[in-house]
């Protein structure tokens, strides 16, 4: 059992005050924060008039977020660290915002909260405050980059941040709820893509305090020998702390923490002088102090500190039971403020000093606005990896392929501010180029069989697409640049962690020292058209859905429909901050249409008609909208076929690329206006729209446009399993046979001589279904639909 | 280190022949569905025509697969035991489809796939092959209850599936990769709910085969040293199991398995026997043996057996190169096919004798078919649980408080066949009256200040939505019932959960002898709308988008906007099968408005006017529609007013509960014919529609209505944070007074006299503004907002 030393007194007695007063001035603002309108500094007798009319937030966690703030206040400046601190536990954004004040960042970064009584007041007033911050750390907190609303994420935010930042040590606190989570468990395995050479350092702390919000919690009802095993297990090396005398934490704390600390910097040096080959044994710290630690101990005969009782308002009824009343003022006092600030309502100088200074403050480390550290990529010109056509919609070729020509050459030209982030899919997602210059990064043991994996590898796949995303939200949040690759129905795994990064980008846009971040990027592939050998589970393009419900601020949705509107595309997202770019193309071989001048000029528009795929698109009769490349493909069969069987019919093509183009102006920055929707679209004929994902995706978008009841959706509509591509289109009804009966459907009886294309359609689908019932095992595909201009 | 005992020889001469057979046999099945479309005993010299014209399928997981099965068989007729087989990596559908073929369930299953040549023929040729079956176990594979597409769920589907089944053993083996998901890392802690005296038990076997698609596994390159601790440390006992020889592997196997049967035997006997009082150290099995095991060891010199080529189909080029092909002969031969097969090509009696019989097949065990084994709730009459209105819409009272006191009755009259599921948050969602029945489950230690916390209690409470989500899966899937009740916008942690349950009953539809299973029900409280106070992170209602995305057939969604409505709503979704339920509703106290009797007959029809809040709705001037509680007080508030400041504007108030009743009648079985639709909504009045969530899903659903262009949808725009509730109806215009407003802007000038309106609408949100500026930390809530009639 690796407990400390019991007697060890790292601390001399002014550290050990120092240390002390820093915490009960945090608690104290706690406190404030949760009970407080009036009256701070308790100057004078507490009174009912002095409490908030209703009272919000959490005190719980915070007594433990506090001690370890400011013991690493004390060890930044004593080691020099570069260092910040994420808060996992929910709603520990109390402890966040007391600390960033005592720090005096909070003051810096809002000037109206003050550090004087004037500025307490307002510290107080705003929490959890109609108006005001909510009871997590969120946005608006200086010195995150982590939200702490949905929990799960905070260890993979942590590494995400170091990776590719050797002199960061992220603080990085885990709550006993938060560990219970999937997402969290499965982050522990990051040490294993951490390369202390190259990379910073985590140091996880599994804060246990017992509860959640009612019941206890897992771990904190495990051993410490089994939390020793399951963390050394794990590749930790895992210190204790426990106990609820403050002196005796006190010490013990620092006598871990600064070993903790030593432990980090000596793996770090010996990485660095080449004298490591093997994954380093990290140190992690398990804190179990009391739920509430320092609260009330009894309210209404019931115990409170330790127990679940003590995770929100441990005494409720202080306005209307002086008995509460007392229990407040007596526990206020005990943190002998009147010590603690001076007649000013200022933290007096002597505590104050525990803080480092400017921005290695954790409160103003650059680190945690990523946006002011970021540089541009330095990005290849994405023309020259064009697919040449020899001739158009002939060859198949893979269009993610060429992506990752330009991805390996966005490596070479950037070796410490892009990663590749991929659940084990680089090469099936047809990305394998950028093994010429990297390798999959893996710090345990290399085997001579393994393909392109070592300790300085780059591209990070993990079987976990939690991992995958959070860490590359560390990586974007700091301020560099990166792209998650995955199978396209896999992606909704991460729904909510998306909307989570969104939201946070959407509110950071109104937090104005915020600087903008890089983009995240997504790219999805393996799509639910070309899952036919996988079959249903792996058919899913619900992540788009969830993309379009953020604010039109973040959300971009892309589809380019071939290679050189992908490499268009990809180059736009990287140049790009503050988004959530979403891409979507399949990874097979597919047919191309645009050459790369073509391509640019579409992608620069976003949507526009196909000229060279339509017929006679002047005044069409009919108006074939396209947007994903199965779509693009179907849509220009169906062109095809139109001229052929039914050659009077006017035909416009028209590609969708930027989704968010099809908005009413007013919804989004990209949406179109009237008369550009009015000369792509018309204004009256029929438009038969056929799209990647589900149709509603599409109506959603063209609401507020007028007359769009012209418009028919097609789309995916979970039919269809192990089967042909083309069973799969003609299943959900975008086959071009499909869009060509929809024209026959839609398009005036006048202007069309429909007979011969109807027996077409007709008996082509009637052989089809023949086909796959007779021949099932003989032919995954039927080859003559392949289209050839 | 717990190592077997590498001499024991539990297997006689006779029965590692026979379970050497088996493995072999079902070895030789997985290839040949990888391989064979003709000669499929290899009778003849094996040709280039015998070889399906794709090769697509995965190998590299089933030759442990098969070797756990084989064994498996062994063990249930020993032991008599009663055992359901959960595979856990992905890709393994070759090997259960193999060993439920030769034990004959599959036979049993689908007739036409004999036990002869021509039955192995049909085997080989559906297999990953147009209209045949996937590559990975799924719905159409007999003995199982798990898909095997996206990863990461086995552990909490078995454990599930064991809850108050305590005859119940289930093997689940977890792949090496999806032990890197986030949910599988997540679950392993699921012992700390498993009550040895009514619960059955799981045996997790963690294969380590040491590759994913392409790169190592994490934990395979741990020692095993590591794993033990990280087990250990997890509260089991694991046991190891590591060669390539295969005699050897048997007989080391076959000592563990016997050996952790035998622990579950005595766990259980001893908590039956009421001697336990603490969590049980449960067994697991560690298994090391080659990817691709008795596959090709090299081709084309480069090794295959053992490293990630052996994933999918380890020799490739067999149509096309002749020394590919003889690789294959020499390895499908390897198995000796001629000593298993006998001349009919039928499994010989002396091999398929290893297999128990009947229902104790793995393949044919009735708890992997659940729906046989449902029996209905019993449920007590939702009404006598009503709440009773003094008057209407007056008085405040918490819906989810009422359904609570039904809840509770529901767990006493069916005390084996109900369970709650929820992340810490039964109380907190007003469900606490069922803690006077049972208690939060936790088996380890228990502390004095727990509150209804015991071994016994039936409340499933775990800070995992993907566990709560799993588990409940597992336990549905098995025929009992069940609730998940959780936050609103932390549900989207399991849409991809929901997407895939979904779309198993989806399948399960088409698949003959599944037979109807409990639906899965979800309880959605904290909703956006009243999460002012913990803000922006906490307000997502894009669950309702991921149900409404699945089919028709298993989608549905209830918005009671009372206390009433959700007691009908929710013995609606207890009585059914087959469903996605999804009832929305927020836990705060709320304005009530129906009577039981209006409730119970509003819910039947799903959708209605709402005579008794409309003014003179006959041939109304516009139609207030509303879905939601919070939407249905802003709509009534709104006609209030409207009848208050506008009088002589008839105004219809329309609600609607079951939100697929907006669908046109083609598009979902809920749907509501146009008449009916006609006789709610009118034909050309404005409708003014306030919904709970994104008002996309509204566009989505109406569309395909004639002339939906005059429904105006309100709903959640991603505004608003901490802030009141009533501004979180202003900032995203679903407040009374935009409702008002709009109704100006809509309805015909000559039908409203709308100055005093206007004037007052835009005053009064003036001095909202105002308030909210100015008082920001005195008031949470605009009191006179609260309506009263």
């Amino acid at each position: 059992m690796d407990h400390p030393n019991q007697t060890a007194q790292p601390l001399d007695g002014e550290e050990l005050h120092k240390i002390d007063a820093w915490w009960r001035a945090a608690n104290y603002l706690n406190v404030g924060q949760i009970y407080l309108s009036a009256n701070p500094l308790l100057r004078e007798p507490l009174k009912v008039e002095h409490i908030k009319p209703r009272l919000l937030g959490h005190w719980g966690t915070s007594p433990g977020l506090n001690l370890i703030y400011a013991h690493m206040n004390r060890l930044i400046k004593k080691f020099d660290l570069n260092t910040i601190y994420m808060a996992g536990p929910g709603h520990g954004g109390p402890a966040l915002i007391a600390n960033v004040y005592l720090e005096r960042s909070y003051t810096e970064f809002y000037p109206d909260v003050t550090q004087d009584e004037a500025g307490l007041l307002r510290l107080f007033r705003q929490f959890s405050t109609p108006g005001g911050i909510p009871s997590h750390v969120s946005v608006p907190t200086p010195g995150s980059i982590h939200e702490g609303g949905e929990l799960g994420y905070v260890l993979v935010h942590a590494f995400g941040a170091v990776m590719d930042n050797p002199d960061l040590l992220v603080v990085a606190v885990v709550g006993d709820g938060e560990a219970e989570t999937g997402p969290l468990a499965g982050s522990w395995k990051s040490i294993d893509f951490i390369n202390a050479a190259r990379d910073g350092a985590v140091l996880p702390i599994l804060h246990l305090n017992g509860y959640k919000i009612a019941g206890p919690t897992v771990l904190a009802r495990h051993s410490d020998e089994d939390l020793q095993k399951f963390f050394e297990g794990q590749g930790y090396e895992p210190y204790f702390v426990e106990g609820d005398v403050p002196e005796v934490v006190h010490q013990l704390f620092a006598s871990v923490a600064e070993r903790a600390v030593s432990e980090i910097r000596s793996i770090q040096s010996s990485a660095r002088n080449g004298g490591a080959s093997s994954r380093p044994r990290w140190p992690m710290i398990v804190l179990r102090t009391p739920k509430g630690w320092t609260g009330p101990k009894v309210v209404d005969g019931i115990p409170i500190e330790g127990t679940f009782r003590a995770h929100q308002v441990p005494v409720s009824e202080v306005r209307t039971n002086p008995e509460h009343l007392t229990i407040l003022e007596d526990w206020m006092r005990s943190y002998r403020p009147e010590e603690l600030f001076d007649g000013n309502g200022t933290f007096r100088a002597e505590y104050a000093d525990l803080s480092p200074e400017g921005t290695s403050r954790m409160g103003s480390n650059p680190h945690a606005n990523g946006g002011t550290l970021t540089k541009p990529l330095d990005l290849p010109d994405y023309r020259s990896y064009a697919v040449q056509l020899k001739q158009r919609a002939t060859e198949r070729l893979g269009s993610t392929a060429a992506l990752g020509d330009y991805l390996r050459d966005i490596y070479i030209k950037n070796p410490h501010t892009f990663r590749l982030f991929c659940p084990d899919e680089t090469n099936s997602n047809r990305l394998g180029a950028i093994f010429e210059v990297t390798d999959r990064c893996l710090v345990s043991e290399i085997l001579p069989g393994d393909d392109h994996v070592s300790h300085n590898g780059r591209v990070m796949e993990v079987l976990s697409e939690h991992c995958c995303h959070g860490w590359l939200e560390g990586y974007t949040l700091t301020g560099r640049h990166g792209l998650f690759a995955t199978y396209e129905a896999f992606a909704m795994i991460v729904d909510s962690m998306s909307m989570q990064h969104g939201k946070w980008m959407e509110h950071a846009k109104h937090v104005p020292w915020r600087a903008d971040i890089p983009s995240l990027n997504y790219l999805l592939t393996s799509t639910c058209w070309r899952n036919d050998h996988n079959g249903f589970s792996h058919q899913g393009p619900g992540f788009i859905d969830t993309i379009i419900h953020r604010k039109p601020a973040v959300a971009r949705v892309y589809l380019p429909p071939d290679a050189n509107c992908l490499l268009s595309v990809a180059d736009h997202c990287f140049r790009s901050r503050n988004y959530l770019n979403l891409i979507v193309i399949d990874k097979q071989p597919q047919l191309q249409w645009l050459t790369m001048d073509e391509a640019r000029e579409h992608c620069a528009k976003g949507a526009g008609v196909w000229d060279v795929y339509s017929n006679e698109p002047d005044e069409p009769d009919v108006v074939l909208a396209c947007a994903g490349d199965i779509p693009t493909q179907e849509t220009i069969a169906a062109a095809w076929l139109l001229r052929k069987h039914a050659p009077g019919l006017k035909v416009r093509v028209v590609n969708i690329v930027d989704l968010m183009r099809l908005c009413p102006a007013d919804r989004h920055s990209h949406g179109m206006g009237d008369i550009e929707f009015a000369e792509i679209f018309t204004t009256t004929a029929p438009v038969i729209f056929t799209f990647h994902g589900y149709p509603g995706v599409i109506h959603d978008l063209l609401h507020g446009r007028e007359a769009h009841d012209r418009f028919h959706v097609r789309g995916y509509l979970e039919e269809g399993t192990t089967t042909t591509p083309f069973d799969m289109v003609v299943l959900n009804r975008i086959s071009r046979l499909h869009l060509c009966l929809d024209v026959l459907r839609y398009v005036p009886k006048m202007l069309i001589d429909g007979a011969d294309l109807l027996t077409y359609c007709t008996s082509t689908l009637a052989i089809h279904q023949d086909y796959i019932r007779e021949h099932f095992d003989d032919l995954p595909e039927i080859k003559d639909w392949v289209w050839s201009s």
